[in-house]
Parts: structure tokens; C-alpha cells; sequence
């Protein structure tokens, strides 16, 4: 199981009491429908699909590996500039999987389009031709496996029998579950905020769980907000808050084929027109933006495969951003700190280690190395009121923090991760078994 | 328990038959010695000292961490040209331990000099001074724990009277185990090999077992020769061979701040004089090196903290020397590949995604993927010939060997891993404990 962590509670909204951070409800613009294609068994969802009746604007964020599952490739062929659906599947990621997964997408793309455009017909005043390239498409699951084309062609009309046009959390949830792999548990988070005197929501679901390393590995995550953003300006709002939220985190620094966060704007709420990225409405805004990808991405560190333990490193006053990054990383991705965490053992020898062991600058006699309130290491030596019995207890926390001062500059980076545990083998030895 | 795999055994030498790879018998030149310091407990070995009576040339490559142990700060200060003593601690890696850790090198090098300086005197026909610049040090164990500087200073005496001047099987076993931390086997290899005329021996222990990654990480590795080959040319020797055997060799990504690879020349075989690394008379030396570092770097591997299965990665055609190095690396490193072999589990899906995260160039339709004999990719796309079923048999070998071709180069490279298994986790979890 995962752990459940307090301070991923969104902040309260200013308009309403927020009695549940997974208390999402409806988001004007969009429709929500899960179906089951049979790709685990037929007691679970595993297609979800997201449609915008009058279109979203849209901004997306990929992986960095050399390899694109086909589903992205798909992606980032040339799209209209609204989307008009998100169809994500489990199970398979559609990587590794030729020219055949790459056509998969086509033609489940062409059939969606002209069924949602046959919907289109049915319910609204002024149909729209839905095209295939409309149509954005999520995979994820096993790499190399033959992309079940068939099974979900089958389910389509399922899937948009099933539109429900208003939201209410059950639903959220319902989403939240069908995108899972080896997640125990759904991921949402959701802020409100103004834009000039009108509430626009930002809402958000994730998966994780293993393989989660910058950049994003088999992250997928969706956001969602009712607000009234242009393409190029949600471009440069994700690019900007990925880097110390969704990219941030790591698992086991394993990356994927298949990440994918993207943001879709459904420009339901009349508020005033947003310009640039700096337009001073927009600060609100962003600023929910980057705690709805935080919350998401702390959950899915929580989440992690067999944590036990949930582990925030800082690094402060760094030479350069890239050398705060590094420090923060080698230290989240050592096996030895994270089995050292795992086993309740404050050993920060092997901080030292993968501190000494990334390529960024060290000045030994400036290092300051801290746990929770907890000095270690001030200025290069052992602190004086340092007590391995304190460390001990400090260790029995689910919430774990390790600051590092590297006192050579003034750049900050905080990476979240979570403990290496026997339980992370047995997922990952018996995944496909 | 480590993993014993037949092709470590050392090729038969010339001119005797070698019944075991592990007899090591005199080599002319050295004296060895084993004592308890009580820094475990009192029933192991934990201080080993390597002595040479008239001396020997050397050369020494250490870790690449930015954060270096105090021996090895020692070790880089000025030497003399010959080295009289190495003495290796295990249970404390003397890192992190300020000022105080260096003095206590340079307080022992001193005594240590001082009473060898004695030795010389009662048993050397033309006794030397030996001085503190003359000794070297291999430390191993936790970082940042208090040196034991007294206990080892204690032990000294009978460090010193203990010393053997002719070896045998059995003195290399205790020196062998004498520098172990969590390896559950000794390391030891042997070559024999003619310069000239002359035959000479290259004797090797080695310890390892987690934090092992280029470049060498805990790894402890000591080369003797009762060879004739200067400083300078001994230098050259072991950077050229580090690199496919000890730099080649990952168990976790983790480094340490106290590698250290040594050679060691006793000069008591008269051989044609050596001018150069290009010499042909030291063509066989060479060779016979890198093998006695790639049986050593080998044993390291199949005793990586609970390895149950040996995995060589065999990079081919890639463009670069570094990409080929990249990719085999990070096949190596991915928690995901090692988990799956540990579950034997074919999983090539986790190796494309290893592939294409490491920062090498690829092109896919190039790429060729194997698992021993058996192919699995070839030119992107799935073998026509891939059973599955014959993929799960050849994962229950204890000996793994996966190939990636990337069509795009000339360029090789060969790294060695073992899996990730619970028993990495239990020990690391508890390792202090």
C-alpha cells in the first residue's frame, strides 16, 4: 500500500469548504466514460476516455527517452488546434509495437471520430465534424506486446454510450482507476482560483508507479480547468511548472516510453483574455496549476512500488541549478539511501556518498547535511549536539526529509522520492508473470 | 550467497598445471600479514598488511566521487618512488572523518614505518628506513564513523610479527578475507605469463560487493607482480585495463569515496628491461592483467550483495565509444531489467526502455536485441523465430547474457551486472544495524 500523506491536502478553496481533496465534481466542457476492453480481466476498467463537446485547447509534455511509444508519435503528428478527445488505455503501451501500433492509433482514432461525430449530431445544436486528429491518445503498461487494436475497437461504442456530460466525484474516481497499472491507489487533486472576478477550476488525475524518474518515465497525468487559455500560453505554463513538480520526482530512475502530461482548456468561464504568460490574472492561476502537479506528483511518489516511506531531499544554495538538481537526484536515486531509509537507518555516510558520487562542485567544509530539524553535518563536520538516538526515532517517520547545504551559491531544488523496499522486487520480479 | 560461475577460472598457465584458480602461492618480493583489531569482533580478520622488503613500483586509480575518504588523500600525497607497506582496514571507510582521519594515516604510517624501519634491521642484510610516505592505505567500511584510530595502533605489533615471507594458499585466503565487508566469498586470481624468457607471476585479491559503479566504487583491488615494470609504465598499464574490467562492472549505481585499484611490482624477475606500454615483450603481461582485473571485477559482480544471477551486457556497432558505454550502463543500472531477471522474466520491453533512456544516439529500426543465442529484436521488429517459452527456459541460467546491436557504429562494449534481488534490500537495510 501506499502512504497517505496529510500535506498533499489541497489547499482550501476561497469560495467553499473543500471536505475532500478528491471532491471533484463537474468541470462545464467536459464528459467522462470508462469502459472495460477486457485488457486485465473484465472486472476492472481500462479505457477512459475524456470528450470536449465544443473542443479544448491543449498543451503536452512527453518523454525524453530516445524510444516514443506509438501512441506519442501519434501525438505529436501534426493536430488541430482544439482536441476533441483523450482516449487512454492500460495494459499495453503501445511501444515497441511498429508500424502496426502506430496504425492502432489511426484507426481507432478514425473510427472515435466518426462515432463522437455521430454524437455530435445527436446532441448538440451545432455539430461539429470530429476528425482523427481530434483525437489524443495515453498508453500504458507493458512494452513490445502486440497493441490489442481489436479489444478496444470493440469497446468503442461502449465507451461512448457511456458519456456522462456532468461529473461528480464517483466518476473522477471511475477515471482515476481506469488508467491504473500497478497503482494501489487513484490520484486526483484539484485547486480553484479567479481569474479577475470569476472561479475557475483546475482539476487532475495521475498514474504512476514504477519506472518514475525525470523525465516523468510512465507518468501519465491530465489536467483539466474550465478557464479560457490559449494553446501557446498552456504550453509555456506546463514546461514551466513540470520542472519542479512532475519532474521532480523518481521512483527507481527508470524513465519510460510513454510519459505523457498534458492540460486541456475547455474556456467554459467568461474571464478577462490572458495574453501572455506574465499577464498579471494569470498568476492566481498558475500558481494552482503548479499545486494541483505537485499534489499529483507527490502522489505517485507516495505511491511508489512498495514505499513505505515518503522522502523530500532539498538542496540549497547550490553553485548552479543543474548542480542542485544533481545533488538531489543521486541522492533519490541511490539504492543505498533508499534501502538505508527503508530499514529506519539514519545513515548519512551514504548521503555523503551520492552526494560525492553526482558530477556537481562540492566544498567539503561548507557541506550541511540535516534530517527533519535534526543537524548531521554543519560546515563539514559532525555536529556537535548530533545524536544517533534522535536520528533513530526521526527514522520511524513515514515522512522523511534530508536538506543539504552545499553553501556554495544561492540555487535551490527540491526532488521527492520514496524508500527502495522488498516489496518493490516483488512487483517488478512477477509484473508480467 | 554469491553466484560461482566456471568461465571466472583462470586460463591454464603455460608451464604448470593450475588444479585451482585460487592458488596463489610465494611471489617473490612481498611478505603478507593478517591480524583482529577487534573492529568487527575478535574472530575475523580486519587488518591486513601487504609488506615488500626491498620495496616495489606502483600505481594506484582511486574514485571519481568529488568527496574522497582520508587514506585516499593520503595516498594522493607525494610518495616515494618505492612502496614498502599497504595496509588495508575493513569496517571503517575512514570518510568523512575530518582532519582527525587524515592525522590518524599519518599517525600509523608513522608507526608502522617506524617499526618496519626495526624489521629491517634484525632481518635484512642491507636495512632500510623506511618512512611514512613509504606506506599506503585501503580503507572499507561505513562512512562517517569515528576512525579507530588506538585500536589499530594497538594491533600494529602483532600486525608486524605475524608476517610471513613466503606465501601459500592459505595466506592469501586470510589476506583475502581479511579485507571483506559484506562479500560472502574471498576474491583471488592468478595468471602466469612469460616477459623474455622469464616467467612471471600477476597475483589479485579483490572485495566488493555493493556500491559498485564505474568508477570502481567500494571496490578494493590489489595487484602484485614480481614483475620488473617502472612507475610510470605500471600507471599507464592499469588505466588502459581499468577500463573494460573494473570500470566496466555496475551492482547498484552507487560509488563509494574509497575505491582504489593498485599494482604492485616487486622487480625480483630478471626480464628484458621495459621501455614502453607498447613493448612487445610486455604484450603478454598485458593481457595476462586484464585478465587477472576482469576475473577479479567478475567475482565482484557474482558477489554484488544478494546477486542470484550473473548478467553480461554486450553493446555492439554503436557509434561512439560512449554511447556503447551509456547503453550498456544503463541496462546494467535499471532496477527494472535487474528486477525482471531476478524474477526470470524475459522482459526485453524493460531493456528498450533502458535503451532509450541512456543519452545514446539510436536509431530503432537498427536495433537487434538477444538473449544468449536466442533472438529476440532483430532490425525493430520482433524475431519471426522469438518463442517466449524459450526465452522464460534460458532466464533460469544463473549466467545471463544479453546483446544489443545498434547498427549504426563499430563501437563496442561489455558491462557485468548481477540482478536485483530482496536479499540487496535486506542487507543494505540492516547493513549498520
Amino acid at each position: 500500500m501506499g502512504i497517505n500523506i496529510p500535506n498533499f491536502l489541497s489547499s482550501k478553496s476561497k469560495n467553499r469548504k473543500m471536505t475532500d481533496f478528491q471532491d471533484l465534481d463537474h468541470l462545464d466542457g467536459l464528459a467522462v466514460s470508462a469502459a472495460s476492453a477486457n485488457l486485465y480481466n473484465s472486472s476492472r476498467d481500462d479505457l477512459v476516455m475524456f470528450y470536449f463537446r465544443d473542443g479544448a485547447n491543449f498543451a503536452s509534455v512527453y518523454t525524453q527517452s530516445k524510444i516514443l511509444s506509438e501512441n506519442i508519435k501519434w501525438n505529436l503528428n501534426p493536430k488541430s488546434k482544439k482536441i476533441f478527445s483523450l482516449i487512454i488505455n492500460t495494459r499495453n503501451a503501445n511501444s515497441f509495437t511498429g508500424d502496426q501500433g502506430f496504425k492502432s492509433m489511426q484507426t481507432i482514432a478514425e473510427i472515435a471520430s466518426k462515432e463522437l461525430t455521430e454524437k455530435q449530431k445527436q446532441d448538440e445544436d451545432n455539430p461539429k465534424k470530429i476528425q482523427p486528429k481530434n483525437i489524443l491518445f495515453g498508453c500504458t503498461g507493458t512494452i513490445g506486446e502486440e497493441f490489442p487494436e481489436e479489444k478496444i475497437i470493440l469497446k468503442i461504442p461502449d465507451l461512448i454510450k457511456n458519456i456522462k456530460y456532468t461529473q461528480n466525484k464517483l466518476i473522477w474516481m471511475k477515471a482515476a482507476l481506469g488508467i491504473m497499472t500497478t497503482d494501489t491507489q487513484p490520484k486526483m487533486a484539484m485547486e480553484e482560483c479567479f481569474i479577475g472576478n470569476s472561479l475557475v477550476k483546475i482539476y487532475g488525475i495521475a498514474k504512476g508507479s514504477g519506472m518514475i524518474y525525470p523525465n516523468m518515465a510512465t507518468t501519465l497525468g491530465y489536467i483539466f480547468t474550465d478557464a479560457d487559455i490559449p494553446n501557446e500560453i498552456l504550453k509555456k505554463l506546463l514546461k514551466k511548472n513540470i520542472e519542479n513538480t512532475f519532474n521532480a520526482i523518481s521512483c527507481d530512475g527508470d524513465s519510460s516510453t510513454n510519459d505523457m502530461v498534458a492540460i486541456f482548456s475547455t474556456s467554459k468561464i467568461h474571464h478577462p483574455k490572458i495574453n501572455s504568460i506574465s499577464d498579471k490574472n494569470l498568476k492566481h492561476f498558475e500558481q494552482s496549476l503548479n499545486k494541483v502537479l505537485l499534489n499529483l506528483a507527490k502522489r505517485i511518489v507516495a505511491d511508489g512500488e512498495g514505499a513505505t516511506k515518503f522522502i523530500t531531499i532539498k538542496v540549497f544554495d547550490a553553485k548552479s541549478d543543474l548542480d542542485a538538481r544533481r545533488i538531489a537526484f543521486s541522492i533519490a536515486n541511490s539504492p543505498l539511501v533508499k534501502t538505508a531509509i527503508a530499514g529506519e537507518d539514519p545513515n548519512w555516510g551514504r548521503i555523503i556518498m551520492a552526494i560525492g558520487k553526482s558530477e556537481a562542485q562540492i566544498k567539503t567544509d561548507n557541506l550541511s547535511i540535516k534530517f527533519g530539524d535534526i543537524n548531521v553535518i554543519q560546515k563539514g563536520k559532525l555536529h556537535n549536539s548530533y545524536s544517533e538516538k534522535d536520528a533513530v526515532n526521526y527514522m520511524k517517520n513515514s515522512n522523511i526529509e534530508i536538506s543539504v547545504n552545499l553553501g556554495s551559491g544561492n540555487k535551490n531544488f527540491t526532488a521527492y522520492t520514496m524508500d527502495l523496499t522488498k516489496k518493490y522486487i516483488e512487483i517488478n520480479a512477477d509484473y508480467r508473470s
